[in-house]
């Protein structure tokens, strides 16, 4: 897994277009660990259903699975959230207004520099 | 397409689930408008493939296209991509040691306020 950077965004960009699996990863943010059932109870969807986008998430590296006497307990694995999260920090110039203004800041001092050196 | 947050959310994921896709953003995040046939020139597949994956971005609201004569010239539309970053927001503590501080600082207040209100 850690040998495709690529494949792994490609699988966690994947894993999060679906509203399901965001909700399920958006409880295991709030809590430390929840069981399957617990986690398929919300849903209006059946618990195979439910089986299957734990699997995409584990796939994707999302989330671990131990099982605990007749329970699984699932949990966050964070990770592939934080490479999500710096694909997409580089374009965050064009919503923070900060980042603009240090980015104009540069220019304006490289355009000093410029003509300083004329 | 402002009607359905979830939606958009799903559809925007979706498209960055693509290595080309992501190469594509990674360009008009650097030039302001690439022309269809240059923005197709670094990539192995024809045309036709990029064409689709421009539909693809252009669905999610990723990007716009305007003709200037013979060519058509792409830029990035970068809203559905703070929704994103908005999303991913929230897991930012599992991997930012300031945030985790500050939330340690939080709930040591709390636990003074319990104590001091006893």
């Amino acid at each position: 897994m850690l040998n495709h950077p690529t494949a792994d965004l490609s699988r966690t960009f994947a894993a999060l277009a679906d509203p399901t699996r965001r909700a399920i990863l958006a409880r295991l943010e709030r809590e430390e660990k929840v069981s399957i059932s617990a986690l398929a109870e919300p849903f209006a969807i059946k618990l195979p259903a439910v089986m299957k986008h734990l699997d995409v998430l584990a796939d994707a590296g999302l989330i671990t699975r131990s099982k605990q006497g007749r329970t699984v307990d699932v949990r966050l694995f964070p990770e592939p959230l934080r490479q999500a999260t710096a694909w997409l920090e580089r374009y965050e110039r064009f919503w923070s207004p900060r980042l603009d203004r240090l980015a104009a800041h540069a220019e304006n001092k490289e355009a000093e520099m410029r003509r300083k050196n004329k």
